[in-house]
């Protein structure tokens, strides 16, 4: 463990994937976004401006006041979901990011893979695993590169985080706690009949929505996959019902070590990702939500830092990245089959609240 | 919900349960303390001292140095366990403190009940369920009162975080996590031999030892107790064979409200209580150490409240609420019952953690 102070604060927020100069980019990777919900307008785009390495050339949307309100007044070329999928502008385009309801991204990544044309899929990948795997088959078996959208990733603060981790800072984990919560319908959106509140386009709520940002980053920080899960959801309020407004799961790591984790679609909002290791601890705190900052606190015998970096604006750096790779032809992560692993440990942890029962994952 | 700032401020610190005046108490309750292990001299003895309510009279060990080392140039009597037993000096106290062993309690607690004589005893109560259930019968046969010493309790901090909750302050529990760590052989004594690590003494390590602050104090808080639990036990280090070097539990609250709670003897010093609520957090950090204060901090709609306070001596105020209690002849809370439920709470956690299965409890 060399890690040198004045290095680690000075190249705190560097991008330690970057190979290529910005400035030395005079094509860069022109994106067709699919989907233009909030999310998709106000980080995604803002994003593909913001990076170098990308730029926004075509969107689409199955409402087409979406695509008017998007296009109108850019150079951006709106065009409806069939023209998009029959790859009647796919020479405006060299790559797709795909952000719509969970459960319709797989025919929008196969038209693009059938299309050759590189993926940036929203996470979670697919409502189900079944389609998550048919999704990145259609991937594999097109040769295009799928990157999946978890933009905890490409954050340095996250980044910095696991290099800690991994150079033994704060010696070997013990435990780790993730908390996820937000008043959705009152910070999102006063609107009841959303997507996200419908089984059947988004194969769940509080767990598939934001479960996964405790268990994807849990994972990467601890660069290992969970071997077996268990939890419980719970819904108490009528907007949430046939979805899951509420859920704890428990993730066990190789090692025996255990991730416990909550989320709540329903409760003050709140983010934090701690890990208590034998010598130290590293706390995230605010951790998940693109609108805030992140915080790490470093711990170690009795001593207590506090990092507070100017924050990145997370989409710049996840399609910079996304862009970069493309650009240098070299594979992106988290790809297709890291994604995957999410998938079955969600769909097992909603196996464990159907029957209680602790769910072993294949390794 | 009506709180007025001011009053909550200026009476923080308040013993809500005191109806006597210190200043009018002439005869204080005498105390004998069975066992005198670090905890009894460093905290219980001071605290016994420092109440209004209380004063020590009689010492008692196992070891014969031990008596001499905390009696020799006081007042106290000193006497081995045998005439403690035989209620020799029975006279002289007019209640027992226990602090020995956790699988020791019950001859000591057996002796003073026979005696007449009113009890705190250590948590747990005792090392098992069945010893825990003879010693609280023992008690109540005799119909002397018998508080088991969860410190947490007649914390001030604690009870004004109950408070909050109770009056709703924010909204409904959705969930809650809880951590407590420290390093065991360094933090508290370098000596592999100490009884806690011995099975037949202790009934278990990480989780008996700690695990019952945040089960405890989460019970507390709520004021509710768990209907089923789930958890695993871990041990790596070789000091810890034969006994849980770490843990992880799960409780379940009637209306599906889960407490996810981590604990261990061998990781960083961390002790954290956190409530996430329908409309609000509530997060004491620090949370459960004697040795350090507890920061409450209390959030609710974008607004965090950070409440330093003056800490209380724990072991101060538990004496003080015992002594005041016997002086009024007013039922003690937490009583036997009370410390019951965690010890099937606990028992049912390692039989989880031999099974893998959730153990229900009942209610």
């Amino acid at each position: 463990m060399d890690l040198r102070l004045g290095d680690y604060i000075d190249d705190f927020a560097r991008r330690d994937w970057q190979t290529l100069d910005p400035a030395a980019v005079d094509d860069p990777i022109r994106i067709a976004l699919v989907g233009l919900g909030w999310f998709t307008r106000e980080w995604a785009l803002p994003g593909i401006e913001r990076s170098a390495f990308t730029e926004a050339t075509v969107v689409t949307d199955i409402d087409p006041d979406a695509i008017e309100s998007v296009a109108s007044g850019t150079d951006l070329t709106g065009v409806d979901p069939e023209a998009f999928c029959a790859g009647e502008v796919a020479d405006e385009y060299d790559a797709a990011y795909v952000a719509t309801p969970n459960a319709t991204h797989l025919p929008y990544v196969e038209a693009a893979a059938e299309q050759g044309t590189a993926v940036l899929c929203e996470k979670p990948v697919e409502a189900s695993t079944d389609r998550a795997e048919r999704l990145i088959e259609a991937c594999e078996d097109a040769g295009v590169p799928l990157m999946v959208g978890y933009r905890m990733q490409t954050d340095p603060v996250v980044r910095r985080l696991r290099d800690l981790l991994d150079a033994g800072f704060v010696g070997d984990p013990a435990h780790v706690h993730a908390t996820m919560s937000q008043t959705m319908l009152g910070e999102l959106t006063g609107d009841p009949d959303q997507w996200r509140l419908d089984p059947e386009l988004s194969g769940g709520c509080a767990l598939m929505d934001i479960g996964i940002y405790p268990l994807n980053t849990t994972r990467f920080v601890l660069d290992d996959d969970p071997v077996a899960v268990s939890g419980t959801t719970r819904t108490e309020h009528e907007a949430f019902a046939g979805v899951d407004e509420h859920a704890d799961f428990r993730l066990e790591f190789p090692d025996g070590v255990a991730a416990m984790c909550t989320v709540s679609q329903n409760a003050a909002h709140a983010s934090r990702l701690e890990i208590t290791g034998t010598e130290g601890r590293l706390v995230l705190d605010p951790a998940f939500y693109e609108r805030e900052e992140r915080e790490l606190a470093v711990e170690r015998g009795g001593v207590r830092m506090d990092v507070e970096v100017d924050p990145v604006h997370q989409l710049e750096e996840e399609f910079a990245y996304f862009g970069h790779h493309l650009l240098t032809d070299t594979p992106v992560h988290p790809d297709g089959r890291h994604a995957l692993t999410d998938s079955r440990a969600l769909e097992a942890i909603y196996e464990s609240a159907e029957t209680g029962e602790v769910v072993r994952l294949p390794a």
